[in-house]
């Protein structure tokens, strides 16, 4: 593409000449000429000066500092996002069943659809337009799955479940495995039986190796636009409000109830039965305990330290009631004698 | 079933029409005519006096404020979960072996087990009757699957690991991977030949993703009843006691022993090398660093705060010892003063 | 073996009778004759003077207290890895490919290569000599294999990614899923398409379940000789040096660099853009939240308490700056009176 033609795919300013042609994306640091970079981040500022790129698409006020061609956006890193969906467009494979795909016999599957070698489709299970099952994809009795969705290898659906359109599922995830769910009894544990399914939106995107536990009763839901990163755990019956984005290794209790718009860092432990209100942001490994009720950040990790300097501190914390109560002691004699 | 008939089953006294026909389970807030739901989390009382259900399993003080049926239970929760399980009886998949399955030919598979879709048994493997193997597990060499046991898919159990009966191992699932073993040497790393086992007792069900290493010398092992949820990571030569439940995405390092009936929540972490009692409990995120010699309730993951709060004390968690210190400094001083 | 050959191939000084026959590795604990054991743990040193073993791997300030046979070893514990891999050779399974292996046509496998059941081999892919390809593993368009390296089952490797030699990777590890990777735009998020690929060294042995997703332009790059256990999640575009070792369930945010040879606890956090030097070690859960400059220990986790007691203090702890605050004006009332 040119220069120019990107400029008007992307609706943005150019400063430069159209005409350049522009061959792929590279990092500001690296890109040189037919190649376009972003500055979207402060920490990478220092590059500009510098950049050989054929173009950068960066910000207004960030133009008089650019030695070359730019593209001038209010959001350079979706603008960079979207030019580089134009500079390599993802290739979809081919529409067509593997031979080696075992599918009910009583399944349709649509002809633009892929489902790739050693694929299970079960009874009843339900295919949209174009969607791609992956080598070795295992979708459940009456499954859904919407179209444009793309299932990446080794994805497990179970029973019941429902993936809207136009999502991607990430190697290894399994959705609608039992929640975890075990009555005490005098006897051991009894098995509660996990009869609800999940229900998954639109143009969600699931990482590898991400779980997602059916309901106990009712469904587990994951709202339209929700982002799951890697290996994240989410438990039976939880809610994600649409457009919420959750890092990698987080783990979401029972029938928890994320709101809309929430950023949750990784390594985030969020208990069970509580709630967090849309627009929440908590950050890395810190330990949700109690519902969130005020739109805001939310921290309770603390910071590393040297080990030794550690020790001292977190030996002290062992005591801190006990310390607290001495300044308390201290101010009362301090008080008396000022009397 | 009627009413009449599940109070019978479960041996439970019924207030109410027995002639009444129930259908399914629902949740208190939800359950109408014909539905059967239960009363154990007090979090849930107040739906209680506007429910329109079929009937509720309750416990004997809740039965005054009951407007509909009811079935009077020590342990509302479990007769619940025995209840739904007569309601809703889990489909188990017919017997027999799938054509695209791969299993050895030395391999006998009793006529009452399931073999799915592109699992692949090795040699030497032992079936117990009526298991399932679901689609695409791998079952290595000489390992050994007690009646009864359930492999969702793509379920993986390394040579030479044995599961017990009527087990579940949920999809994603890998047993018997090499403990992480490695001899620092001048060269680099040595590897240590992780040569034990992993024996799982039991009735024990393991969440989806949950991995659990093979023993170095000897084996690794879960007794009867052990349950664990998703992406537990259990390393070589761990030792887990019977009855014990642990939450999503805790980690075990190796060699440790966590005795019977303990109760491990969510996101903790279990040091090497150490033992905890019968009977412990740790809340979430807490790391397990030393061994638990006495029965009781363990924590240590601080509680979330907003994150302006949260800067400001954790700035002074670095400092603490110093603030001992000059604590410790204001008394010397006041006691001097005293004397 | 014997005890003598054991020695030779080992480059150890036997004190003993090098005729005697050993035939397997046991514990300290349990070995009898005709096995080999070791100690480096002074935790089981007290385990020595009542041995019956075959023979002992030690090192020379332990060998008078040593009731049996002897190897004297500088590092006990890798030489006692060496000896159990001459003990018990790992079986690799038989060169070939499995009828039900989905290879591309232009796929060119080595007749020294063992190719499993269930296992798809995409366009491109080149394989080196010896490799394993195990059960359902998938090998997507254009990645490298490097010789000698096996992959157990359901291992799935992204296209364009690269597998150097002699390298283990567990069941169901991922490499190459996309990185997480949206911008936030008025209309929701904007997927930034993640184009680079995994680089992955040789000699590098990876859990099971353990995640490494592409870079977003350029490459995740994991240096020769890393170890990493399961559940771990490498993010886009971070970069491990060589002979790092990182234990289970850690994560590690985009774009992060680890130096070589660091040692990393499990359950650890590690946050994007940031650098830690060769040589750093971090203990279990610690959230390292900024770069490490200097090599040396580092720590981040408190150590576990009673529940009251915990308690207690963390109620503190939310008040811990108006503590610190306290303290000061005590101080400066006490040096007022002073003066």
């Amino acid at each position: 593409m040119t220069l120019g033609e990107l400029a008007d795919a992307l609706g943005l300013r150019l400063e430069g000449d159209g005409a350049k042609e522009i061959r792929r994306v590279a990092t500001i640091q690296s890109a040189g000429p037919g190649e376009l970079c972003f500055l979207a981040n402060e920490r990478y500022r220092a590059h500009l000066s510098a950049s050989r790129a054929g173009a950068v698409i960066l910000d207004e006020g960030s133009l008089s500092a650019c030695p070359v061609d730019a593209l001038v956006s209010d959001n350079p890193y979706a603008d960079y996002a979207r030019a580089a969906a134009l500079l390599h467009p993802p290739r979809r494979p081919e529409a067509g069943v593997h031979p080696s795909a075992n599918i009910h016999p009583d399944v349709t599957v649509p002809p633009t659809a892929h489902v790739a070698a050693g694929a299970v489709i079960e009874e009843g299970v339900i295919l949209g337009e174009s969607v791609v099952v992956g080598a070795g994809v295992y979708l459940g009795h009456f499954c859904q799955l919407g179209g444009g969705s793309v299932l990446a290898p080794r994805v497990v659906i179970g029973a019941h479940c429902r993936v809207g359109r136009n999502c991607v599922l990430h190697p290894g995830v399994v959705i609608g495995a039992d929640g975890f769910g075990f009555a005490p009894d005098k006897q051991g544990w009894v098995k509660v039986p996990q009869l609800g399914g999940v229900q998954i939106g639109d143009r969600v995107e699931i990482g590898a190796n991400t779980t997602v536990d059916r309901g106990a009763i009712e469904d587990t839901i994951i709202e339209d636009d929700v982002k799951l990163d890697n290996q994240v755990q989410v438990a039976h019956n939880v809610q994600i409000g649409a457009r919420t984005a959750i890092a990698g290794c987080t783990a979401i209790a029972g029938s928890s109830r994320i709101g809309k718009g929430c950023m949750i860092a990784g390594g985030v432990g969020i208990a069970g039965h509580l709630s967090i209100v849309d627009g929440a942001v908590v950050t890395a490994m810190t330990l949700v305990s109690r519902s969130i009720t005020e739109p805001g950040v939310y921290s309770g990790s603390l910071p590393m330290d040297d080990s030794a300097a550690w020790r001292k501190n977190s030996a002290r914390f062992r005591k801190l009631d006990d310390l607290a109560r001495r300044v308390t002691a201290l101010e009362r004699s301090e008080k008396q004698k000022g009397e």
